[in-house]
């Protein structure tokens, strides 16, 4: 992973080198705290030690059961389902489909279970309580549909959860394939491991290269933020947070990584809103969204960090030679110049406009680059939990509304389900 | 289209209704203006007459001699493919698979040829001027693949463009059926017109449909916000920004509205962002991003709405029972029932830490339905433009970068370009 932060500077709001210098000393302090809670196994920290404590061994074997499966059905929600959508779709399918099931709309459902060949899916089933409400909902419908469609369900199904609860007494019943949740990882630092990997080794993918690339950044992580990509990307966004760039627009230039733009959203949003600050992560596809949010970013308020993501080298298609009118210009070249010609221009444009902007590369959107940009961004976002103050690795905020649900639906007795009711309403109709 | 702004008031930031009161006024002023250019179909506000100046029967006459396709590929970007994928997505395709090109990545379009059946594909190209680069490169490269799988893309293809340019030339030489882009409407602003309806008319959609309930929400425009549900929405944002609220998290629930949201993100931040304001549109989903966006709504800064929409009917689907332990609550309600109740917890969630939420529900997520929310949100965003004073129908920031790329690949001599290569660098690697 390159971390290019030079457009980050002197733009607006104004960061300066020699902030960055002075914020350096904080940053040697974070990184001693970032290695001792990494030593001790700490909550939270152990994350970023998945590149040796992964076994791919063991994802291998508990996928090795599944014959040549037509297509893989996650069935999790937020961090339990982000990272396997992310590598399934930066990785491409081989073959292999990858469908996620965590919303709990009916509609979709629907549709879902319709076109889904049931016979022929691998369904991995990821809660590490086993009573996530929207998972086991699911996880219980997809089941009824199993077996009202004449499949077995116990042959197509793999868990990954806690060392109890009530997924992993299903496994135990029905001696389905389980894994085990890693230690001290929230869900959403958790896509480098039995969360995530299973579909990458369902789709054949090199689940060793994943771990290595990700390995290659962790051992980038020093005491000093000009030493390390991901604590260079992690330092500028607080200091920029800091001096008003309330935003974080993440631009990935690939179809591929679109999904990652929303696994970074969780990441960057569940981590670091707390205590009234935080970063707001603001998704976007480039070059798509040249045509939807550029405008806003150029002209807008001086609110944002840009962050434009791209791979060195992609796959070869020529545009074919044409004598269009004004378009002759684009004959001959290749969509991938093309691409990268507005990569480039945006990035050029941002900084003329004086948005603050980071560039991140990867040699290539494979196991390794994908391994190096997860970890990168999860090491980045640990550095700014570091330095903002804040709890990285808890969502204590999210509870509120879980024992409303919860009341609402008889579920008991909880205070937070009789203040739904209390509602004021303002309707125009 | 209900707009309910009960929990937008009093939260923080502060909006009062005696504020709102005093804003009317300038409401009143500003539906005067839209009203005198709807009149005069001046530019753009010529957007809010589609309800009575598209032509559905034009848009069926020009899909009828595609003889039940199995997919249909629009080839555009911006608003020229999201307001096909907004009504595609919505509508559900009924057996009819619809794809967009709107980004040149190459690892993408390569992935997408290989998986259409090219044959028995509906090519959309839509461009007003003709000369779009990402769309007509695309466009070359289909063109090329059917000439190379011995289809004749002649029969497959339709265009919606202007008066003049390739494609209209195009449409004459291969008598290829076309369609004209309206008059005076941005691209944004098109989705109820030749740009998108003819998606939904392939599918088999209502098309008058749509367009009746664009028109319900139209005849509700009035010289008050508390009579208009659109201007009830559009006020309430504009308020709410200039209080601080420099993000609208538009978070349907519903994973059909899924681009809907990325419409709307677009029609926001193109149109408001401008002159150092306009909101950032964040884009999330319900209930799936409740694990992961609603921790830094309900903890981090002070700075955002958030719009949640919903249907008031949805399909229904039993959760089956269970003796799973701590699930028995969910068993014998239906999926909808959870969603719903996760809807009302969430937004009671946010009204309990003092954030602004705004509820907008229809009725159904049908062709009425999604005319309602479509044009709604249209003429929101045309009064907000209005009563900040920004030219919300024109897009300049963007004209830099379109001039840099352009010299980049050779097709003239741009300033812009020579700015590109004097890139600052700083890179961590």
């Amino acid at each position: 992973m390159y971390v290019d932060i030079g457009n980050a500077l002197d733009a607006e709001p104004r960061l300066t080198r020699a902030t960055l210098e002075r914020l350096d000393e904080r940053v040697a302090d974070a990184h001693d705290r970032i290695e001792r809670g990494r030593a001790d196994a700490a909550h939270g920290y152990a994350a970023l030690n998945l590149p040796d404590t992964a076994d791919p061994d063991a994802v291998r074997a508990a996928v090795d059961r599944f014959d040549d499966p037509a297509a893989v059905l996650t069935v999790g929600i937020g961090g339990s389902a982000l990272g396997a959508a992310t590598l399934a779709e930066a990785l491409g399918g081989d073959g292999l489909d990858h469908y996620v099931l965590d919303n709990v709309d009916p509609a979709h459902v629907d549709a879902l279970l319709d076109s889904l060949p049931l016979g022929d899916t691998v369904v991995h089933v990821v809660s590490r309580s086993g009573t996530t409400a929207e998972t086991l909902a699911n996880f219980l419908i997809v089941r009824e549909a199993m077996d009202r469609a004449g499949v077995d369900w116990t042959r197509r199904t793999l868990v990954t959860t806690g060392a109890d609860g009530n997924l992993r007494e299903l496994a135990a019943r029905h001696d389905l394939p389980a894994l085990d949740v890693p230690a001290g990882v929230p869900g959403r630092f958790s896509a480098l491991s039995t969360v995530a990997l299973p579909v990458a080794a369902l789709a054949g993918h090199d689940v060793d290269a994943l771990l290595d690339g990700a390995r290659a950044e962790a051992d980038r992580l020093a005491g000093s933020l000009f030493d390390s990509p991901a604590y260079a990307y992690g330092a500028v966004c607080y200091a920029l947070e800091r001096r008003g760039a309330a935003i974080n627009a993440m631009v990935p230039y690939a179809e591929s990584l679109e999904y990652f733009a929303e696994w970074f959203a969780q990441l960057w949003a569940e981590s670091l809103g707390k205590d009234a600050v935080g970063q707001t992560p603001a998704r976007a596809l480039g070059a798509t969204d040249q045509h939807s949010q550029l405008q806003l970013y150029r002209a807008g308020p001086r609110d944002k960090l840009v962050t434009l993501v791209r791979p060195r080298e992609r796959p070869r298609i020529p545009i074919p030679e044409t004598d269009l009118d004004g378009l002759a210009y684009l004959g001959g070249g290749s969509l991938g110049d093309l691409l990268d010609a507005e990569f480039r221009a945006t990035e050029a444009s941002l900084a003329a406009a004086n948005c603050p902007n980071v560039r991140i590369e990867l040699d290539r959107i494979d196991e390794r680059g994908v391994g190096e940009l997860l970890y990168g961004m999860e090491a980045a976002c640990v550095l700014y939990g570091e330095l903002a103050g804040v709890e990285t690795f808890t969502q204590p905020a999210v509870e509120w509304g879980k024992r409303a649900a919860r009341g609402l639906l008889g579920g008991g007795d909880f205070e937070e389900a009789d203040a739904v009711g209390e509602k004021r309403r303002l309707v125009v109709d």
